[in-house]
């Protein structure tokens, strides 16, 4: 195996392969970048058996690869990784020695990295679904920044910590939830689909992290996996077991009054009392009516606020209601609108927020028992 | 006690006293700063027991104070500078509320947070010590950043843990060491003076960080103690106890040869292979001959390199030294010089380093047995 390359190139292929790593992973082999050389390509694998990256470069001008030999090894991830990044020179020449180190070669000097054979590595399966649809890379963003974030980050119910897709006709629904909060997003698909599948947010993240703005990302899914194929990468991980919860029943439809924020008045006020805590958790009280909108925290052992939203506009008869300040936080910055509204259908049932001028995306947060 | 002041201002001379504040303090008291409003000013105290900062404020243009009435009052340091930083106003008002709460209040609203008496807060002893010179703010910041980072962070000999400051005539010797290496600043004061005396690092880190850059600094100092001044600001803090090594001795002064490098390129190829660690620690051999200079690094169940410095000159007969990679960073990064010159004097011997164009300041950096 040897092959030389632009050394920038190769840092950008490394790190999007290195992104499946984990360094707890429960198999040594997975730590590790699998490298495979080809006549006519090579390829980098990196998996953590949830979540697989292979990305394959061909020879072209951007890249300058040059292939001397085929064959294949695998290198911990992180040392080649900070090799790479850390060489000064533009180009860099990669060979296998007597099977178990892998030597980089610049102008100056050489480095040699201990290396295991590919053979160790466990077979990643990268066989293609059948069912496709695309996205765009903006969409896919947008899915993403607004609903990954709602997710559980607890381990009890594993589908909580995914974000479910669900595709009827033309519409597609993406919705998070930790059962405490409902972020989703609806958009508009080319054709008509039909799937239901929980894709885990770690996996999105990922993805975004990878996408280029140029290329559409091809999704292909079956019962039991789904593959993002974009440019020449494949970022590819197992769905999601288990029933997604009916979350259309907890989105509120009617609704008794109404409040229309400045989305950056009332985050300010919200992050500027997050100090004052009860038990860890940041309790804000709306006190709303059409005379104004308060926010008011009490937290005993640190102290208590009490300001009025300048920019608030109440329809409704007077209520109070308490909220968990970070999921309303969350919530704000994931609208990303500069009004924001609150809907509300009674004391103590969810309430729904969507950035007035957009209706793409909704949250909705349940409010909790108010601490006096 | 109830004042009012400019945001910003209130902002950062709270972030001055805060800075000696702990959140580890044994005294729950020493948690607070100690707000002190005076009838012609107000002062704010933070200590953890070893510093302490007291900053002073006197009504004018730039910080808007207008004192309503005078009192004193103890408040968690992070809670209010949390929230004087999060305020969206231009001035705010402070009231003691009940001798149990300080309010802050704003055109919007009001913020309480829960306080205790002064009287609880350790009374600190500002007095001011009777020998004294000065430093520029700029003298000061080359002192700090060029012998700080060679001080112990073991607690096992205190006095290992500060910066000595010897005077004799016009000459000041400031150095640092954890008896694996050594870093020296000399300058020249401008009257003569004769001290010897050990300021804990921390302390110099902080003061760094409190300085403008206008105000000259102020030192004034007696056996037990330090005292910086300068604008409204006091920082003192205990001298550390302990006889501090005569480090004169180990600084070599004949030297059988010389290296000459670009220190860029020498810093770069050590980072380069700083992931090659025995036993943690980053091992690097310089093989120097008038042929060239290599850099070579073997760490077992990593891997090796092999590395030719492009720009450095070697005077003297051929050598091998094996050295703590990352001592001979921080040294090259706290000369900052464009090229260093290291001096040898034999096998084992430690080694001199200093910037080619200034010989104010210099290193010394003790070689490790080879280990091969």
């Amino acid at each position: 195996m040897k092959f030389s390359i632009d050394r920038r190139y190769l840092q950008d292929r490394l790190s999007t392969a290195a992104r499946a790593v984990s360094p707890f992973s429960p198999l040594p082999a997975l730590s590790g970048i699998l490298i495979q050389v080809k006549d006519d390509c090579i390829i980098f694998t990196g998996s953590d058996s949830n979540i697989a990256i292979q990305t394959t470069i061909v020879p072209g001008e951007l890249n300058q690869l040059r292939i001397d030999s085929t064959g294949s090894a695998c290198v911990e991830s992180k040392y080649l990784l900070d090799i790479v990044r850390k060489l000064d020179c533009d180009t860099v020449e990669l060979e296998l020695m007597d099977y178990t180190l892998v030597r980089l070669t610049t102008d100056n000097g050489t480095f040699n990295i201990n290396s295991s054979s590919a053979d160790e590595y466990p077979v990643v399966d990268f066989t293609r679904p059948k069912d496709h649809f695309m996205l765009t890379p903006e969409d896919f963003r947008q899915i993403v920044s607004s609903t990954a974030f709602a997710c559980s980050d607890k381990e009890s119910k594993p589908v909580l910590s995914g974000v479910n897709f669900h595709a009827s006709g033309n519409e597609l629904h993406c919705s998070g939830t930790d059962t405490y909060r409902l972020a989703r997003k609806t958009l508009e698909l080319n054709e008509n689909q039909s799937f239901n599948m929980t894709i885990s947010a770690r996996t999105l993240n990922e993805v975004m992290k990878s996408l280029s703005d140029s290329d559409p990302i091809d999704i292909y899914t079956d019962k039991r996996k789904v593959q993002f194929v974009f440019g020449k990468t494949i970022i590819q991980s197992r769905l999601l077991d288990g029933a997604f919860p009916p979350v259309e029943r907890i989105i509120p439809t009617e609704f008794s009054s109404r409040l229309v924020v400045d989305t950056q008045e009332l985050s300010r006020a919200i992050d500027r009392t997050n100090f004052m805590k009860n038990a860890n958790v940041h309790l804000i009280k709306l006190d709303c009516s059409e005379e104004g909108v308060r926010i008011k925290v009490r937290a005993a052992e640190i102290g208590n606020s009490d300001e009025k939203l300048k920019d608030a506009k109440w329809e409704g008869e007077p209520m109070n209601v308490t909220l968990n300040g970070s999921y309303v936080l969350d919530a704000l910055k994931a609208l990303k609108g500069e009004r924001t509204e609150f809907s509300f259908s009674g004391q103590l049932k969810p309430i729904r927020l969507m950035d007035v001028d957009n209706s793409s995306t909704l949250m909705v947060v349940v409010p909790v028992r108010s601490f006096d």
